[in-house]
Formats: C-alpha cells, sequence, structure tokens
C-alpha cells in the first residue's frame, strides 16, 4: 500500500492563497449560505498562513472552527446556531481550502488504447491472496477494520467463516443492520434463514420462525442478555458479544421487529456508526448497498500515519453485481476496489488465503479447526 | 381483474375446528410463546363459532383481540402486557385460524412443456396498455393507489411524468425516502441531481448542490414551508404540497441531511406509511428494493370489496433487474408483477399510454400538455 | 438422485390410444406439416401397439422411422426427402406420442404461503458439498460429464482449477468457443488473458497478444501440433491434449483468428457437440449463455439407466446473475440447477470441497498438489 | 458531433521516424512473426517518408501493402503466403506507424472529485432527443446507418417499432442471428414468439411453433420467397424484403433449424458483415452481446469526411445490465456509448422522439401512423 505526502504548502502557487474566511450559523442544523461542502479527500483550510487538515474528515459536512482554533468536520445536522463555519466553493486554495485530489501517481499513458480497462468487472481476476495479506497486515499493526454486511452474508456457509473471521481478531467493529442479526439468531435457535435450512430447502411454516426468534430476544430484553439466558449459542451476534466486539445495528424501514439492540433512529444510528468509522483503518463492505453507501458517506479516503503520510484507506465492496460497486463509486467512494461475486463464496475463499497465509507464516491459531472442518457449523460454541 | 369468494365455511373440513385461543402477552412488546404469526393472505379466525377476518392485515404480526371481540393484526412491539394474542402455528383451520392460499384459479395444466416460464424475466412483453387501463380504473373508482418510488425516478424525464401523475389524481399517496425528495429538490433549484445535468453532463462543483438544496429547506423549515417562500417551484415534492397528496419521507442511514420532513426513527415511519398501506387498492413500486419491501411487507395481498368478493391487490414492481423482484416476491410478496425495465423509460410509456386510453375516450385533461411537449421541461410552474 | 419408472402403460386411460402416424418427409431438411416437435422429456411413441422410447433424445427435432423399424430424434436440418416422420400436436398420447411430464414427485403443499420460493437467486446458499459428492460418483459409475465453459472461465486461478479436473478424471468432454482456448494459451505463451495479468494489471501493447498467440498456434497448424512443438506448455487445452479429453471448439460470428480446431460452421459445430451430449450423464455450463442454451437444446432432461429406470440428468449452471439460468429453463432446460455466482469462486471451492471429501475418503490423487500450493500456477507442466 | 483534424506529421517528433517495415507472411493464413496489429483508432503508416491511413480500418488485423503501394487492413486468416505485412509493436510513430490515441478534447480537470462519473450506470438520464436528431441527420446526409439486434426485440411492441425504423429509411443494414428472424416470422405467422403471445401469455403446444415456422421457411427456399409466396406478411423481415434493406443473418451453436438464408459459417458470416461495417456511419447495438461485440471487433471507432476531418463513429449500445456495456468497452469498442434500458422499451421512446423531431420539422412522412396508433399490431401490411 504505496504511501503519499501532503502538498508541499511552500510551492508557489498556494502563496497567494488568502486565509479561509468564517461565519456564523444562521440556525441549529443550518449551514451559513456559500458553505464549503466537504469530500472524502486530504484537505487543507489555511488559518492563520498554515495549512491544517481538518479533524475526522468525511464527505457532505461543513467545516467548524472551534473556540481552540482546532477545524472540524460536522454534519449540517449537528451544526449549533453562532458556530463558525468556512465558505467558499473552490477546492484549489484560492478561498483558503485546498484539496488534494491526487492521491495516487497517475498512469504514465492512460490514452493508450486497451482492453478490460473497465473499473469493475466480474471478468477481472480477484486477488484474494493480496486482500488476505492486507487483512492480516492491518491486524498485525493495530489497525481498525471495519466490516459492514448485509443478510446475504448470514446464509449457511458464510455465516461460520464471518465467526471465523471475529473470533480470530480480523473485526474491529460490525456495522449491519436488523436483519443481519435476525438471520444469524434464527439460524443459532432454529437453524434456518427465513425458514429455508442451510442447503436451501424450505420448511413448513418456516415463514414465522424469524418473528419467533425476534420475540424471544424482545423478551430476553438484549442480544448480549439472550447469549447469557443461553438462547443464542453461536454465530456472528454470538462472538461478537463474547469477544467484545463492538457492532451497531441500524434500523431501516423494511425491519421486523425489530431487535431490542437496534438504534431506530437514523440520525441516532449515523452517529453511532461514525464513531467506529473515524477510527477505521481498512474497510470490508459485503453484499450491501444501503450500508455500503451509508458507510461510504463517513469514511475518509485515506489514512494519515503518525509521520504525516498518507495512504488510500482500503475499501473492498463485494457484491454480485457491478451495479452496486459503480453506484457507490458514483456517490463519491471513488477508492473503493470492487469484487463481483457472491458474498458466501468470497467469505469461503478470503478465509481460505489468510489461513493459507498464516500457515505459511506458521501462525496458524491452534484452536481454530480448519475451513475444512467445520463448513457446515459455526465455528464458536 | 378476477374476483374470488370467501371459503365456503359451511364445508365439512371446517367442522372439527376450534375457536382460536386467545392468551396475554407477557410485556410490552412481546408476544406470547406460540404466537400466530400473520401472512398478507385472507385470513380468518374463528371466535364464538364465527370465522372473521382480522382488521388491518399485513404479514409479520400478532393477532389481537380487543374487548369489543373484534380482531386487529398487530406488530410485535406495538403489543402492551396483557394484550390477548392468538396462538397457533397451523394455518388450515385446526388451531382455529384458516389461511386462503389459493386467491386464483389454478392453471389446469401447469405440468406441461412450455417455454418462457419464468416468472419474472427481461424478455417478456410490458403490457403496458393492460396497466394504463388498470390504473385509469382505479382512479374512476376512487381507488388509493400507493406510489412508492427510489431516487433513480427523479433524474430527468421520470420526474416531470411523475409529477404528471401527481397533478392528474393517479396518486393516493407517495412513500419514499429522504433521497427522492433531495434529488426532486436540486432539480428545481440548480437543475441537477447529484451534480449531474438533465443530460448527464457532470457539473464542476456539482458534488455539493445537494447539500446546498438541503440547507436550504432546513433553513426554510419544511418542504410546504420551501414551496410557500418560492425556494422550491415545480416538481414531484412541489406537486404534492400544491395538491395536497400525503407524502411519507422515511429517513434511512445514508441520508444526507436530512430535509426536515422526514421521519427519522423507522419504527414512526413504519407507522407513518401502514395509516397509507392500509388504505391501499393498488400499489405500484419503482426502482427501490427497500422501499418495496418495506411496502410488501405492511401490504394484503388483496383487497375486500364491500360485497365480501376479493380480489389481488395489483402491486406492480419495476427495477432494472430481475433480482428485486424475486427478492420481494421471497420476502412473501407473491402477488407482485415484475417489469424489468428502466424506471425512466417505464415512467414515460405508462403515461404514454394513459393518455392514449383517455384520449380514446376523450377525457384527456385539457390543462395537461401531452407528453410530447414537456418531456424536458418540469409541468407544473 | 431419485430415479423414476416409465409410466405404466397398462393404465386404462392409454388403451385407446392409436399408433402414430409417420409421413414422409417433402424435401431435404423440410419435415412434413403437421410434424411432432420433441421435448427434451422422457417420450414414448406407440408402434404396432408398443411404446417406445426414441434413441437419442432431444428437444426441438422430429422423429423418424427407419426401416428396421426404430425411432430417432433428428434435427428437421439433417431429414432426408421420404424419410418417414411422426406427425402429431399432442403430447397426452391421443396421437401415439406420449411425453412423461412428471418426472419428480409433486410438493404435497406447493401453495402453503412461504418465504424464498424463487427457484433461482444469489440469496440461496450453494450446496458445495453436495455436488462435489454428485461429481465423484459419476466419476465412480464411469459416467460421462459434460463440461461447457465460457472464457470467464480462463481468468488466473479457475485456469488451474479447471485444469486439476481434466487431469484428475472429472471431465468426459469440454465443449467451448474459440476465446476459451485463446484466452488459455494466451496464458500459457504471454501470462496474460486480453493483455490483463493474472492479478488483474493492464499491460502495455497487450491488448495485441492474443492475437499472436491465435497466430502461433495457426502456424503451427493445430492445438495439438503446439503442445507437441512445446508452444503450449500448460493449461486447459495443453491438459486436454496430454490426457487425451475430447474437446470441441465452436465458432461464432465475434471471433478473433480463430485457431485451426475451431469447427466454424455452426451445423457442423451442432453435430460435434451432439456427439457428446448423446453421451452426457451430467452437465455443468460455466459462465457461457450461449454456448449453455446450446447445450441445453440437446441435451435430453433425463438419464435412463440400464433397469429402465430414469433420473434426472443433473444440470448444473453456473453464472453471475439469476438471468442466464432463468433464460436457459425459458428455452425449455427446466433441470437446470442454478449456481449464482463468480465462475472463478465457483470452480476454486469446488475443487476444494472435491478434494475434502476425497480426502475423507483416502482417495486424494498423491501426484496432484493441494489447491492451496498451486493458485496461481497451472498445475500441470 | 464534434470533428477533429489527422495529426500534424510536420511536429518535430515526427522527424525521426522511419518508414514501416514490411515482411512476407510466413504461410496463408499466417502473419509473420512481430506483426502490428491494428486498433479501431486513427492510425497512420509511414511509407516513402508519407504517412496514409491504412484502408478498411478495424482492429485485431494486420496492415497489408498491395503491388499497388495502398495499405489495406487485413484478417490474419485472410492473409496469403507472401503477402507483406507490417511488423513493429509501437504505436507512437517509432516503428513507422501511428495511433491517434487522443480523439477528443480532454477534460480540462479530470481529476477533481466528483459524483456520479461512472461511464455507465442505469441511474444516467438518456437523451432520447440527442440520440433522434443524430438519426434523423445521418438520415439526412445520406449516412450509412448499421443496426445489430438480439432477439429480445422482436417480442411485441419493439418488432413494430423496428419495422417502423425499417420502412422510413433510418436502417442502412440489420445484422443478426437466426433468432431474430425466427421470432419475427413465427409472429407473423403465428402471432406468438416462443409460444408466448405479445401480451406474455403462454400457448399449450406453444413450444413447437418456432420450429414449424422455421420449416415453412425451409420449404419455401428463402425468406424472400416465403413474402413472396404471402407466407410472411409482416414484419421485421418482411419490410427488409420489400424495402430492399441488406439484412445478414450469422448462424451460431445454439440455432434452431437454422432458416436457409442463415450464414453458418461464422468465418463467411463475418465476411458478410464486414462488408456493411466498412461503409457504417452509425450504429446501433440492440440486446446482443454477442453481435455487438463482434461488430465492435470490425468497426473502426471514427468515421472520416471527405475533408480529412473525422469525427467519432456514433456507437449507442443498450442492454439491461451495465456488463454488456462494459464487456463491449474492455474489448477496445471505447467509444460505445451505453444505455442501461430494457430494449422495448428503448425502441418504443426513440421513435416517439424521433416522430416528434419530424413533427416539429413538419416532414413526419404522412403513410406512417404514429406510435400511438399501431403499438400493437406491425406498421405495414
Amino acid at each position: 500500500m504505496p504511501t503519499f505526502p501532503p502538498p508541499d504548502f511552500s510551492d508557489a502557487k498556494f502563496a497567494r492563497c488568502p486565509d479561509a474566511n468564517f461565519v456564523p450559523a444562521p440556525a441549529d442544523g443550518v449551514l451559513p449560505d456559500g458553505f464549503f461542502s466537504t469530500t472524502n479527500l486530504p484537505t487543507y483550510v489555511r488559518r492563520n498562513g498554515q495549512w491544517v487538515p481538518p479533524r475526522e474528515p468525511r464527505m457532505d459536512s461543513g467545516l467548524v472552527l472551534d473556540r481552540d482554533g482546532a477545524i472540524w468536520v460536522r454534519e449540517g445536522r449537528n451544526i449549533r446556531k453562532g458556530d463558525l463555519v468556512a465558505v467558499g466553493e473552490k477546492e484549489d486554495g484560492s478561498d483558503g481550502i485546498f484539496v488534494q485530489t491526487h492521491m495516487v501517481p497517475h498512469d504514465a499513458d492512460s490514452d493508450a488504447f486497451t482492453f478490460m480497462s473497465s473499473e469493475v468487472s466480474r471478468e477481472k481476476p480477484i486477488d484474494y491472496a493480496h486482500m488476505a495479506r492486507l487483512l492480516i497486515e492491518e491486524k498485525e499493526r493495530g489497525g481498525y477494520p471495519v466490516w459492514v454486511t448485509g443478510p446475504a452474508l448470514v446464509h449457511s456457509r458464510a455465516r461460520a467463516d464471518m465467526t471465523w473471521f471475529i473470533i480470530n481478531g480480523y473485526v474491529g467493529a460490525l456495522l449491519a443492520g436488523n436483519a443481519v442479526a435476525v438471520h444469524d439468531i434464527e439460524a443459532s435457535i432454529y437453524g434456518t434463514t427465513l425458514g429455508m435450512t442451510n442447503t436451501g430447502e424450505i420448511t413448513q411454516g418456516g415463514h414465522g420462525l424469524h418473528m419467533r426468534a425476534i420475540n424471544r430476544v424482545r423478551a430476553a430484553g438484549s442480544i448480549a442478555k439472550a447469549v447469557e439466558q443461553g438462547i443464542i449459542t453461536d454465530g456472528i451476534m454470538f462472538s461478537c458479544v463474547k469477544k467484545d466486539i463492538p457492532f451497531v445495528l441500524t434500523g431501516s424501514i423494511r425491519d421486523d421487529g425489530p431487535l431490542p439492540d437496534v438504534v431506530t433512529d437514523s440520525l441516532a444510528a449515523q452517529d453511532a456508526m461514525r464513531i467506529h468509522t473515524i477510527k477505521a483503518t481498512f474497510a470490508i463492505l459485503i453484499a450491501t448497498a444501503l450500508h455500503a453507501i451509508a458507510t461510504g458517506n463517513m469514511l475518509p479516503a485515506f489514512v494519515q500515519e503518525a509521520n504525516g503520510e498518507m495512504r488510500e484507506l482500503p475499501t473492498i465492496c463485494v457484491d454480485s453485481s457491478e451495479f452496486v460497486v459503480s453506484k457507490l463509486k458514483d456517490r463519491g467512494t471513488h477508492q473503493a476496489f470492487g469484487v463481483v461475486t457472491n458474498a458466501q463464496d468470497f467469505m469461503h475463499i478470503l478465509r481460505l488465503y489468510v489461513e493459507r497465509e498464516l500457515e505459511a507464516r506458521n501462525t496458524l491459531p491452534s484452536a481454530a479447526p480448519r475451513a475444512s472442518a467445520d463448513a457446515h457449523k459455526p465455528a464458536a460454541r
């Protein structure tokens, strides 16, 4: 993962740039006219002649100057009347704000006639070995990988594989919706998801099982209590509880139930997610358009190292169709790397490659059985 | 649209059925063990020897007996401690609850070897003339067509066409998310959606325009006030306000802003949507997986006429891929009729066929210009 | 794989059926008016009071009575003037021809309300263990598995995996187009496919490499000669040549080159393919709409055992989208079982499960390295 | 459609370039080692100090010098032993061959942060008015629009619309496969396509109707004779015959029949198609991956005007998914403009916009009824 330095602000082109201009917000939750709307790229604000990066970067927000002179990236709805907000529409420094659009070395000859130049395609090879190494290195350096998953992940094999990543330390936080937890818990209690067994058979009366699973957790009071009471005995949510991995379940309009842990207010839920995206050093978005775009909106495109160097924040987006990845990029998450495949197969092969790499390094955790042994049952009981 | 009668409860097979059994809910928001989980099909509960249909049918809910002896379909989260809830898992009447699964006459010879037997396919012709007639008849009989739309609808031509349906009386209620209204309002104020013009060009600095549009409405206080103040001057939301068509904007985790009218709590939002699904006699779900499934969850599969006869509730689901329609059906909305096409093209042709049919009937509204005249500008100013 | 018996022709409903009627073909390649058009289902023709199944069944063809009294399924284009061809449009025996449409036991209660009832969906679990067992059993019983593949299979890992299946005896015949062989041979000679490396990088000037690969094989005279001359040194075509596995490469309008082995006339190519589909006892169709439908057209839906019992011919269709599988079914290949995933991932996991199953049976071929060891290089050199 | 000039070969960078080097082909159908592999971009070969464009440009071919000093683009398979073929791998002139990769003015600031920057997306508006104007202008200037269609076009409404374009002079040549003609003729004779009526109903015994349609044309001897004999009475093929519009039907491995006009040898078929692609000034590729890529392979990316100026050859590719357009671009047809929608809807709206534009110009052909009047029946009888 190559790094790149901040802009050289001693360059002559920055000499004429003014300090950024801040004006007070007219009301709670309302930005001033002409506010600067942030992107997810490295951004620098000139203040007292110095170019400083605002804290907690994300796109689609304002730049707020606090009393101590620090500049923060803040969503419009979180602005309070009188907050000092940067104004300006230029990103080239001429309004005192500079956005670094060249994050990577440019291709020497990007206009040459080539085949296979599309960005996302099911016809491109998937480099699992590379992704496995990135993920292992992220764990080794103490990074914070954020996993964002849709319910397709909870069917059968993928549930066991996701559990494996949780218990082996590859998950900093899990961001998902009610349905992921519901399917996972239905599987733990009844052995089905939406009434379908793990070989894809439909069970009689199975359509009500997810409602019964939800009801039992509501009766228990929370997922953690349902684990404690022995109602949930394996799987993704069980492992998060047992391993103290934070999870955020956000509510949506299509939710059944919901489970008691779900944050049903979407603004509170965004705030809960952002606690993790601020810390994120790696993101894996699997089989979810909604949560992938939500996370992409909050995620900077880069990570800043202690020495000031930056690198692209690895953002892997897995979906069955090219469309979701393109949509994510079209909403500004240009750094997303698309993998067009079935979510279950992705999880299984990624785990396999992580295991192989660990085996090659002689560090395979002895407690964890090989993928071959537990493909059809959860790894942790 | 053929009708079908309720079951003949004088049939011998119902003679041995008991009354349904009701037990008190153990806590607020918690159903009793063994609760009956509803479907969207016609359902009858035996009480005092009579088979009565519960009120306000939907799937994934409980059956609650009130003090007056009426039976209601209620979501688990809306149950209060002590509410009397029906228990039983059988749908054949043997627990006092009968579900009518045969809503339509069966195909005489469904096993014959045929081509083109898949349910949803882009290769099937789309019968716009039939849909146009259904929609016109729905308006004539005073029905309540619910439109559920995703943001793809708001680009360019489709926005003018949706506006046309609103101002000409084909929309009972509009159910959508924040993004639909944001794009529509960005188009009214700035002439772009997500910074893209209506011919698909990208504008410089355009990525911030949706944030500026949101900010102006937040400053005004509501969409209706922004219409009143002349900030929003045409389009979908403008027409809803001017024509007093109710709309529900529900929050999601990926929302920018949001607009002040958005119901950010997903449970409150479900309640707000259900006010309209209870009244629905027709549903058109366009280019939205999330809201389509949310609506499908709340929608009965049938409409009951005053004379007791029932008919299938026409549910048209439009999407670019077969997947969304299949997913909707897989979540139980089996009555959904899939149209695999681009949402903008669907809207344009449906409007064209409605206009043709009206022209044939000599009832084309004189105030409304033909599609040919206003394809690239909003119809209402 | 459950079997089912032929119809019981002693049943009263067959008593009144006449012998089938045969009339001479009016010209070469032209069937008589009212000809019986075949399906891929078990079919019986009444002749001299006996119900006999025609030989070499396939759909969309005629039934021809030869001089020895045998009845054959023959494409219209292969009919000669004067050939005796069965006429009749009924499939219920009343024209002397009976088609057995009920190949499998019917679901007891197919009308019950269920979730997840769609036939093909990316949301359904994929039972690799089951497919691996079927494939191993097919090899053990001396079956003839036909593999039909598109070019997506030739990128990177999948090429090594396909090679593994060939050299380990799981491939009866390989049916493909020019592109599969071109990509495979480009990979062997230059290490790229369409100028893209196996990690997805684009090489300068790479767009011409497939043309250079084709040119070298054309200069050699054939794929086998290019193997002999050491031009092609590994991969799918190399292994077919070395292991004497028959392959048919059929020409298409989009072909570059083509390679000298390609059968460029589509009718000759159909005849060449049919030699293998007549023998097929198992079919795997991967990442190809064109060849999958071509094969489906020629393939009976069943295999008849020596004892007269029949079973469904297992037909696995793998594609990134539900569409191809639905299209295949819509063209009459109703027995196709759809797997919605990336072709490369499918191959990798299927191989893994076959290896696991063999390991469990202690029969892993000692010469073949584990998938872990050769993921990024071809298995056979 | 902006034009661009040839390169300025008086520029200093061309001063040091040598003449191109030609060496004899070693055998029939075999190019010499190191041959220059062409692209679809404007190309210039230095010969006797002059830069000349080779004739009949296409990609994936060689450059052959004839006895008269002219240079031709020729497929490898059409090379004869001893033909003089250009060698060289550089495209920058240093081997005497220069490829003009910058066909259009570059975006001033292509690195700015933007939304909606993906090339092909169902979320982008479709500018039908622009396409309609281009098509009308093409007709007015006497251009040669090549239409390439898949069978999805032949269902119902789209068949009437395609017929309209043929009889009104918008089609220079029609390139398709057997299936397009079979479905069209089945519709003319039996009113069905693959046994499905134009409202999507399945007919009993309908699966054989396409075979009966094929058989009748085979009996007649050709499509033109079947038109003459009154067997085919309307539709696409009927109109091509009546209006003398050339068509090429190319064979494929999945063909039923085929019809007698089909060119079953794929190399002969490529030659037959290329007669039209050489003349093409406009290309519309609808609902066909195979023929779209085949045509893209043969089509230059540009048209050269009489004055030497060049312009991009407008290439519109319509498909239900982004994948086909991306695949076409990945095979080198970078100029393709993607429209992601249902083929039937595309045809209907494009025709509507052409009619509107003609109406605005007062040149609507009086013989042709409006789309409204004949949506469900063929236009020409």
